[in-house]
């Protein structure tokens, strides 16, 4: 596991505004952060009455969701080793109107770096203001692509079962085809196809290599068409 | 109606960054925008095979939706005057990752600047770019607020049923209330009481005044309930 201070001399290649910081903003920024290890099953939230604040992840995976009033969820994105999350400093984005949960989907180590540390360097610094909203522009496409997936419901269960026919014709769970093949097969673009086999692949139904598709978790995949 | 002259000599105060930008960037952003007169269900799209561009509402009201495979429509969001779209500038926008649709809701006039117009300043001029990341901040998270209505339809009807029983019960479409008191009846929260309201007002359902929610459109509430 990484410790304090390795992180700190590291910070400018997880934070492209670090070096545009002046010492008083960077001193700020780490005094205020600290390391949490989030054993896997673990709901990440703030222990004070606020936002966690900005999250990378060193290692381990975190799934980010919402619920319904009615306690039903939705998976949103998940974050793996040297990502970022800004979605989760809601509370000092006034742009963003929703909340989100997280929780540790694997054993997890996070480097939090609380509203105290950032809403006046954000305020100051148009670098660090640029990348949050950067950021986070680029996690609500994610959480916008995954809600319409639900709403639309439909190229996800084609794509499985389609790749379900292919596995019991075949009697291989290794599809030897390209992500164009699968488009032209199933009337989509070839863009879509990409990034539904990314999100099957996070989502642990598939692995991608060049040139093929192997179902790893037919199972997963099954529940999809149902 | 607006001419182009008079917009142009206007911009500041709609783009935040205009006084950042030097001669050449403006001459640049001005000399490749243009008005365009949109009748009432005009669908809004680029002449050329891009994305639209940056919009700057004028007048009238643009409506904002997505699109299934099978032709399902959400509305997203609606733009009114003096609103900004940057999300119809995706194609210069790599973190987003979803294309929306758009049609004229009333005769509308607008200013568009396209992908022509703005790329090299946004590349160039981290004032403006900020300006594009964090008005694509707000109108995701509107995105977001309208799809998880739709994924998880509760609050929406349950605000409609409690607004036509109070209709119906004072035999007044007038509901001399505060939003506070709707929320502690409904269990909820004044915030999110506010939001749907304002909601519900920009679809034409209530229309908001100190102390009092006035239902304008009976029917259009009880669709929701159905």
């Amino acid at each position: 596991m990484a410790d304090f201070s390795n992180i700190i001399s590291h910070l400018q290649t997880y934070y492209p505004f670090w070096d545009r910081l002046n010492e008083r903003e960077k001193e700020a920024f780490t005094s205020c952060s600290s390391l949490r290890n989030c054993p896997k099953g673990t709901f990440i939230h703030s222990e004070r009455d606020e936002c966690l604040g900005i999250l990378l992840v060193l290692s381990g995976q975190v799934r980010v969701y919402i619920q319904s009033d009615e306690g039903r969820e939705a998976t949103l994105f998940r974050l793996g080793r040297g990502d970022i999350c800004t979605l989760s400093a809601s509370c000092m984005i006034d742009e963003i109107t929703f909340d989100i949960l997280m929780e540790a989907a694997e054993d997890s180590q996070l480097f939090v770096t609380p509203v105290c540390g950032m809403r006046r360097i954000m305020k100051d610094n148009i670098y660090a203001e640029n990348f949050i909203y950067k950021r986070s522009t680029e996690e609500l496409s994610e959480v916008i692509w995954s809600m319409s997936q639900m709403l639309f419901q439909s190229f996800d269960k084609r794509l499985a079962a389609w790749l379900e026919d292919e596995r019991r014709s075949t009697g291989s769970p290794v599809i030897a085809t390209t992500h164009d093949q699968i488009a032209k097969n199933l009337g989509s673009a070839r863009e879509v196809v990409s990034r539904m086999l990314k999100y099957f692949e996070r989502e642990g139904y598939v692995s991608l290599s060049r040139g093929a598709v192997t179902i790893i978790n037919p199972r997963g995949l099954a529940a999809l068409i149902d």
